[in-house]
């Protein structure tokens, strides 16, 4: 996607989006709030017909059935909350009937409705949703799901008979240099994205998800992570750089078909689905904060303010890998990153990123690197988040580079990693994931 | 405050507040960016001007001097950061330079102005703003200081001769039944609350702070938080119910000067100022939400979808305590949080509440309660602040009842706790605590 799409602001996303879907929302929160007397819920419907032209992020609504899944190719909302799953049940079916329900409910919620309809419910029993997401808008909630190399072989044991299904693209992803993963942020059987334009409702769709899992899956990890907004130039990351300059164009199919959609090589029920990596990277922002302002430059490849490629005037200005010094040395340095992560670095490998900032408080640890060991206080980076057709010629090999290489790895540690097979969307009345359970 | 006052939506702030002290920070930026030629920082404050009525809580400014400091009464912003830091030094003269620095860089910030000028920079070092604010705009940035109990004696020592400035109202909190308190997230010598309609502003302020203090001082804990918007109506938290209706009217002067401002007794540097109490309360959502209804609506007493009180039918219906069920019962039961919380339960006791919600990802410990003495997963809760004239008088009474007999105590831990007192705002050309340090 050209950056004006990918970082669209959410007032141009919310109009565009409910023109798209708006009218199906409309009716059901309308109706599940005449059942109930929810003020709430129908409020948090009926403006959106009414305030259409609001441009109201809150009030955006995208679609969740389709070709695709969403939280892919969609431009990125301003939140997300990111979860993987261990499952713990033996049966086949118990995970068949979870996939039935976690897509009739990531299908509600994308629309504003509670998980599951609290019609007629008693005050003896459970709520089947936790209602902090009342009457907050469907905020364009987009809900992703992915399958782990768990799902298919786990411990050696072929736990749901679906080892022979396992697609070669789904690799167990290598060590890199540097890496220092933590258990606790690391792996997955099932993943879970929910990305919306509020905070609350993200994360309220992975907690309704992960309590519709109760006695046959685990959390193993999930991870808030937010952008700055709204977002009318290209948002800057934690480290005061802009970023997300060089992502593939999501406007054009058959870049989309050759980068990020997978093909049905060897896993026929992943056309149309996608491979994802996560990286939660830990950066060091007290020891970055400190570095000179060129040496950052140098870093990054770029300039800090203005966005230029080092050797240019402006961001959108083509990055010349050739461009030299009066002494006949690179102007953008071997080991920057935007070099080193360039297509033309990468025998024109690609991935679409779609990452987040993270911020969770403070958490004192030793440092690896050796000029910063001591104490560092920001539990604060990146949830880095890529989609490719296929790992092995995407995340891996520029990772490889990146992890060896890399200036920017002084400030930045790997503790999180994850990858996933994120199949296709469902057809109405179908689930996430059938084409894999079928015979 | 009102309900509608206290939890106003951030377009009105942003009308309201441009009103009030736009002008300023047009003239600024404009200045500034025509210096550097950093169109984004231009761009942050020109359009508060062009688009004043565009109600965009990203073009929102509230001011940095005062009589009293931001972001006590003002309208909750969306996003928060909170952080405490320890003094490592012994100089009182590097605390006042320091303090010095502090408020001129946080009047700075609020007018969307880097911390300090960019002007001249080199690319030979560190640059005096991380930049990555840089564009996003104002977004209604309060920064609020306060002094924590070490900066008056810390291990017996008066390391700047303060310890008879010390007011009788900043005590050292009691420890309180069930408290888990992590050294880690709790206390500090200097406080500084970060509040913006957007999470990298916030963020990034503290970060500018924490970087002039270098040398001189330590984090001992950081921590972001949010609420859920636009809040048309009052925002439920992560427990599902609607918080925040008993608050005491920021719009009445009486009210704040009998419950929030100190009074000047026995500490006349603090006349205009208050006390501020900080708790990181972490609560068990996942056994929250496998709770009945009826028992949720028992712990709040009050109804969870109106949020009215038991045996009322609308959210601000007035709570009546002498209720009673046909059998002689209270319709509100004894251990109800309103009912433990409320003023007529406390000897008309009030405190200024203005928490956020918090969601550090996933932690897995075990939780103190029986019935959950299991895993928990989500490390997500509440950054409770508290603002009152006297903590003996406020916070510390109400948390001895609450935290021996709120039902609520089953799903919540309180794991972080501090107290401040937050000095009065400071005038143009001095800075915040002067009257503290003045012979």
């Amino acid at each position: 996607m050209s950056i004006e799409d990918s970082h669209d602001t959410p007032g141009r996303l919310a109009r565009r989006n409910f023109l798209k879907t708006g009218g199906a929302a409309v009716a059901a929160g309308t109706a599940l709030g005449a059942t109930l007397g929810l003020s709430s819920v129908a409020q948090a419907a009926v403006p959106a017909q009414r305030h259409a032209a609001s441009a109201d992020p809150m009030l955006a609504v995208e679609p969740f059935y389709g070709e695709h899944q969403g939280g892919i190719v969609t431009p990125q909302q301003a939140h997300t909350y990111v979860a993987a799953f261990d499952l713990t049940t033996a049966s086949r079916d118990d995970v068949i009937d979870l996939l039935r329900a976690w897509t009739q409910a990531a299908a509600r919620m994308t629309q504003a409705q509670p998980a599951a309809s609290l019609d007629g419910i008693g005050d003896d029993r459970a709520a089947p949703d936790s209602g902090d997401a009342l009457g907050l808008g469907p905020a364009g909630l987009t809900v992703t799901f992915g399958f782990g190399p768990g799902l298919f072989a786990s411990e050696g044991k072929d736990r749901y008979g679906l080892s022979h299904k396992r697609p070669a693209a789904l690799v167990d992803l290598p060590r890199f240099n540097g890496d220092q993963l933590i258990a606790a942020k690391t792996g997955g059987d099932l993943f879970v994205q929910a990305c919306a334009n509020d905070a609350q409702v993200a994360f309220h769709a992975v907690r309704q998800l992960a309590r519709a899992g109760d006695g046959i899956l685990r959390m193993r990890w999930g991870q808030a992570g937010f952008l700055s907004g709204p977002r009318k130039e290209t948002p800057r990351n934690l480290m005061g750089f802009k970023d997300g300059t060089n992502n593939p164009p999501t406007a054009d199919p058959k870049l989309m078909n050759q980068f990020v959609w997978a093909t049905a090589a060897d896993a026929p029920w992943m056309q149309g689905g996608t491979y994802t990596v996560v990286r939660r990277i830990r950066i060091t922002l007290e020891h970055w904060d400190r570095t000179e302002l060129g040496f950052q430059e140098q870093v990054f490849g770029r300039r800090k303010y203005s966005g230029a490629p080092i050797g240019k005037h402006h961001e959108f200005d083509a990055v010349d890998l050739d461009a030299q010094d009066k002494d006949g040395n690179p102007l953008i340095p071997d080991n920057s990153h935007v070099r080193l992560s360039n297509r033309a670095s990468n025998n024109g490998a690609q991935i679409l990123r779609r990452s987040y900032s993270y911020n969770d408080s403070t958490d004192f640890y030793i440092e690896r690197w050796p000029p910063w060991r001591q104490e560092t206080e920001y539990d604060a980076g990146l949830i880095f988040v890529a989609h490719q057709s296929d790992p092995r010629k995407g995340f891996i090999p520029i990772n490889e580079k990146l992890s060896k290489f890399d200036l920017m790895n002084q400030f930045t540690t790997h503790v999180g990693s994850a990858v996933f097979a994120c199949p296709p969307g469902a057809k109405p009345g179908s689930f996430i994931g059938a084409e894999l359970f079928s015979a």
